[in-house]
């Protein structure tokens, strides 16, 4: 169909020892790891995005990519043009899944409803795609933050007729989501915060919020929707900041709204670093809050405070973060999204895939660390043990509410001794950690 | 009583002609602003570790301070030459407020119960300072984070054991605290975090930490103390990550706990900064959940990844913050803690007066300046009118949950018209802010 | 001409008790300060680029500004109607100087002909404006990198053939500046730096730039060009890293090329914060390293990780950077120019003034508080004071080279006494310096 | 002789199937790799100060290591048992080096020549160990920061007095560095910078920085050390500021002082990544320069704002410092010294153990990586290829000084076609790497 990846083969699992650049070296996608195969496990996706409409630009030049798609036709030819080159790509890389924004796919329209339309068709297109290549779609999502009406917030925009706006095309992208099969619908909110406190009413604009994600999830069980709703947490950028900031930034804003066990989290690595944290340190507190639900694979740069977006390519630093979620049973509904991009030199059609075969590689070289951590055990343990002074019957009362602060303080005063601590052993675990990657 | 200030004068309002180095140019305890004196709504508090415990150790060298209480008798007879000095210090700087941890006033002891008796010694003696003086206590604590058996948390330590440790000195800080009639009891988690998520379970950790906080609410109603509990948030050091990262995170935790209604934050600029954010967003978003408290008023530095706590000297970044907090009716149980410590360099007796008296100038100054913006009342304006939108009926019904996700799409395809973004005005609104400062 | 801003009046000096939004509180161009008018220490600059080419832009969202000189027209049209646009502001604002990319005033055309040809016709329209409105031209300089051919550096691109290209736009762009009396030429390296180690020989791409630096100078001179030249360091963005990292990297950049002497630094502010420094710190570091030469006056955002380009509203920090420029005997070649942008959301075309209009009056005020501290001559004596036995003859000898280690060693053994330290009084200082803001 | 680590073995290599945690699985001492062995490569060394001299104690608690050299003896008694220790520590190890500050292997004395006669006994005690045990010394140094005298700087002192007091330091630190062989002597400048502009005259404080390094190269030729000068760039901490920054800035100090052919730099990686840098950034640039001297193999955390001073432990990261160094010939007079403290809570002497171990181990990984990046060859074709256009003729030409800004200019407009940009291929090189690793 499209033939700008022509000279690219479907990529193949070829081994340790091949020299083939476009080849798996690690990603055996029928290799059975921890009891399922590793497609199963990692559930792939690429993202319509950044592959297929970026076309290079940064803030301080302009685009370096020309794909055949970008110009020469109608909005609605090069949407369906961007179509089949993204399918051709989806299905030579070998990745099950897909993502997409209502706006990647679909041009914007002249009103809303040719908006409306043009979503509409190209679902119809992708749906016939989806049945054409056995592809499938892990999360759709709607774009609220590139178009210029939506410069000040999307459902926390000061003008409620904005939040309509918003809450119109969110409705399309859910009922595309459901029709294509989505398995989670993610709700980005790159708008929803703050460039100046001088003209921004937090405590109104978190109200806003939480009510549109109540009427998110109200429209979820209306239309029958079975799939996870997933917030992306994010802490800045483009905004100054942003109300989902980090994982446990939006556990409060879930709580607020009552949602706490109706949506999850969609954690990006390089969101991660850009909030202060690790990419591991926001799983498993996700995890440890019980609002895991998927991941966007794409890293950023320690030197850089913007969103590098970038495919991951360090295995020490993604195994620990698989190993967190193996641990904990694995994806369910989620996956691993790139929502990555390659770099702005990179203008050939060939370093999409380097990018994304590289990321797989790499996730999969993560995911059989994870494994030997989990069949060796001794990480596990070392925790286990350090805690085991919480099974004993006097400590569980604690946690059971038994035993108040004066009885505790009592109790101190009446054994009359120091406790020693004991050694932390990190750099052992450091090490053991090394033997796994 | 000590003779350590004995060359300094008590400082006094002189006004802006004084050239009087260790004179208010600014802060007039009685004059009256926005219907009540500086005094009342400033609330100003010393606080007892900086000034009166640290000797100027950072982590590449040694004390440079010589206080005449940190050598030459026992640590009784140098804690209360230590507190001979700081009430004397107190008096002479004016400020109605002190603050301090337990460890500041009392040396540990042998054993738990040599502690309890050491504190309780100098509790008295605390008293006796307030009854002679009229100083009064804005907030008590407890050290959990300096004597090496909390090097691996306490509330959030691995043994049982730890955690009663804790809890023992807390109980003993609170019953402090309400003996001498403070008004607010804070907590400070230094080292409820952790260094590596290797030797952590965060899950337990967090389980922990709300058992505890649940247990001090409880014995504060136990004991009828009427003042606040307050947390202060921190992101990170002494520990790699602090479980009360922020404001938001706080939220998050005490929602979890179920005392969201029950804890209000502490809030240092140099913890908000630390955090990714400004000052007045920390405080902003503090009123806006409904869970502010007090301030410490220590900045950091911009250039430096820790922990500096200078004394405030940037008018116009504190003047925001105060707008916000008089807007909202002012301080309750709170006030403006200086946790500031003077530098390394300062080795004078008279630095830690020029470090206090310009941060009370500072504080004054940005008083001022939230009366102005108060009374002009066109920053507020512009905010209203921002929002004004949400006003309308059909607006209010979307926030009450009487409209669907459905409903407004429907509404939004049958307009068929595009809503036109306006200006945020931020410029404007930032020389606005400039008129005032 | 352009009536884009023909509701908005000529900006005047009305005082401190305007409270017209478009006037000038402090900046009052006659009046004299330390010897010169305001208009002549300051030597106020807007730029072309953020002003009048920026279209609203970021990495996740599309124009917002609709200029109507955007679209509509042939390309040199639309630049002769940016041209009055951008004088018709510049001589209402009253800025005497104004600043620009060679891109920025006339389009790139289709070959490099073209593009000569396009800058030549559109440097004879500025001049007709310059000689219209008495517009002076403060610095020029050449734009290489925004566009796809420099994506990978042009001084520094791997390929010779875009050195030349780059080397063409540079010498019309040193004509023009030349032709149109511009008092400097600075060169800004975006994409002078690497993206990625492992395509980058930076020991070639240092000797490439040292050498383009010293064509530049040789130029020059060839031309009879009396301004300074320019370099504008910045540490990342749009690169991972530039070699132009800061003002001491530039230091010993021009070093390495035999060009300490030749070149001296543009600083601006946020990039100042980008690198880790203060604004203040790279404005002493150049004046203490004899290379300092212009400032671009927009801040970044302590909070934010990139360039945010946004108008100085903190007058104590400008303070102090104005106090070192006047201390060292004001700006020669240099001015303050507005490499500033109103905010995305600032879409009227009022906002353009606000912005400027801000950040003049704050410059102003902080003309006016280094006055005061000159003035006063408190800060300085404390310097003087502090390194007073540096004066000694002992110590002359030392800085003379006249005294090796070995005899200063002697010496101290000799002696046989420590020496104590005195005190840094930083915080007596810093509340000096809040006296005269 | 110390009985503190009498429970550990003497380290062995026994290969990657080795479970035994205190065992090198990589680091194989007589192994040989690109010509020489493992142990001549990578010349490690263990660190006096962080694994001997500290006791745990951070910013907020106090010492958490019971070491028997810490109390109960005189001091001199106590520096000769943590002699005793750190060499049976050295030896068991089979670190072939270490280092150290005068002050960490000497106590301080009461006046000059008591501290003077206390380094000379203690400098006879380590020939003696290093006589017994072939243990070398790769650098000695000074410690001219952790004395309250030197809290406003040692040779950026503003009291030259304390200027002569550094010199009396290092010149016995050279005398001992001479006298025991080491193969380098270190300058880091901890405090030569400053904590506010306030109270510093940086063009004073460079020029004393600049002389002082001179006076210490005359040294050093006056008593024939052969070995050679580095200093350790840091950008901040504990100042604000320091003048070694970055590389690139100690080269503009160096190149201002005439003395960047004299001296080099001691290149750490946490120091590289709190400037702003990658590891093999600040590598790559020394290399570049022509100043790379000595690696400290301590990593940063990338969450946290200052130096933590960890053990490395992520291959990857290391792997392309390695092969810089080893590309470019591998270390002459430097080697890998490990600047790393264990954790805070790793209080067991074997905990001192796994850390080096671990690190060992780490960059005997990284080593094999670098052979095989050398090895195969594709990553250096990659940079030769791309650069291979600066071979021609006429670019040659450019770089030689032989042409002009004018000639190359005038060649783009006669042939006036533009240049197309080709892939940077990072995505491929990146993945390329991952091979290595």
């Amino acid at each position: 169909m499209s033939d700008y990846f022509k000279d690219i083969a479907p990529i193949q699992f070829e081994g340790l020892n091949s020299e083939n650049p476009l080849a798996f070296r690690y990603y055996n996608a029928d290799q059975v790891v921890l009891g399922k195969t590793m497609k199963e496990h990692l559930r792939f996706a690429a993202c319509y995005w950044h592959t297929f409409c970026w076309n290079g630009l940064d803030p301080f030049g302009g685009g370096t990519f020309e794909r055949p798609w970008f110009a020469g036709g109608t909005p609605l030819q090069l949407a369906e043009q961007k179509a089949d080159a993204a399918f051709d790509f989806f299905t030579k890389l070998t990745v099950p899944y897909y993502c997409f924004h209502d706006r990647d796919v679909a041009p914007e329209g002249a009103d809303p409803r040719e908006s409306h339309h043009n979503f509409k068709h190209m679902v119809e297109k992708l749906a016939a795609h989806q049945e054409r290549t056995g592809m499938k779609l892990l999360w759709g999502t709607a774009n609220l933050f590139s178009h210029r009406r939506f410069m000040s917030g999307a459902a926390t925009n000061p003008n409620p007729e904005l939040f309509a706006m918003a809450a119109a095309q969110v409705r399309d992208a859910m009922d595309a989501t459901h029709q294509l099969g989505g398995e989670n619908y993610v709700l980005w909110g790159g708008r929803e915060g703050y460039e100046s406190l001088l003209n921004t009413n937090i405590g109104h604009e978190l109200d806003q919020m939480g009510r549109f994600l109540n009427m998110v999830v109200e429209y979820k069980y209306k239309i029958g929707f079975k799939g996870a709703i997933l917030i992306e947490p994010k802490p800045r950028e483009p905004s100054k900041h942003q109300y989902d900031f980090d994982t446990a930034t939006v556990y409060g804003l879930l709580a607020r709204a009552g949602l706490e066990k109706e949506i999850q989290v969609n954690i990006e690595a390089n969101h991660a670093t850009l909030s202060g944290h690790s990419f591991e340190h926001e799983v498993a507190t996700a995890l440890a809050l019980g609002i895991f639900g998927s991941l966007d694979m794409n890293r950023g740069d320690y030197q850089l405070g913007w969103d590098t977006d970038q495919f991951p390519n360090n295995v020490p630093e993604l195994a620990l973060t698989m190993y967190y979620i193996m641990q904990a049973g694995g994806f369910k509904t989620g996956g691993c999204n790139f929502d990555a991009k390659v770099r702005r030199q990179s203008i050939d059609a060939a370093d999409l895939f380097h990018g994304h075969v590289g990321g797989m590689d790499v996730c999969a070289r993560a995911l059989l660390a994870a494994e030997k951590m989990i069949s060796d055990s001794r990480m596990e343990q070392a925790i286990s043990e350090r805690y085991a002074g919480w099974g004993q019957t006097w400590a569980q009362d604690i946690m059971a509410g038994k035993v108040g602060l004066d009885a505790l303080a009592d109790q101190v005063l009446a054994n009359n001794t120091d406790v020693l601590p004991v050694s932390g052993r990190q750099e052992y675990l450091e090490n053991l950690v090394n033997r796994f990657v």
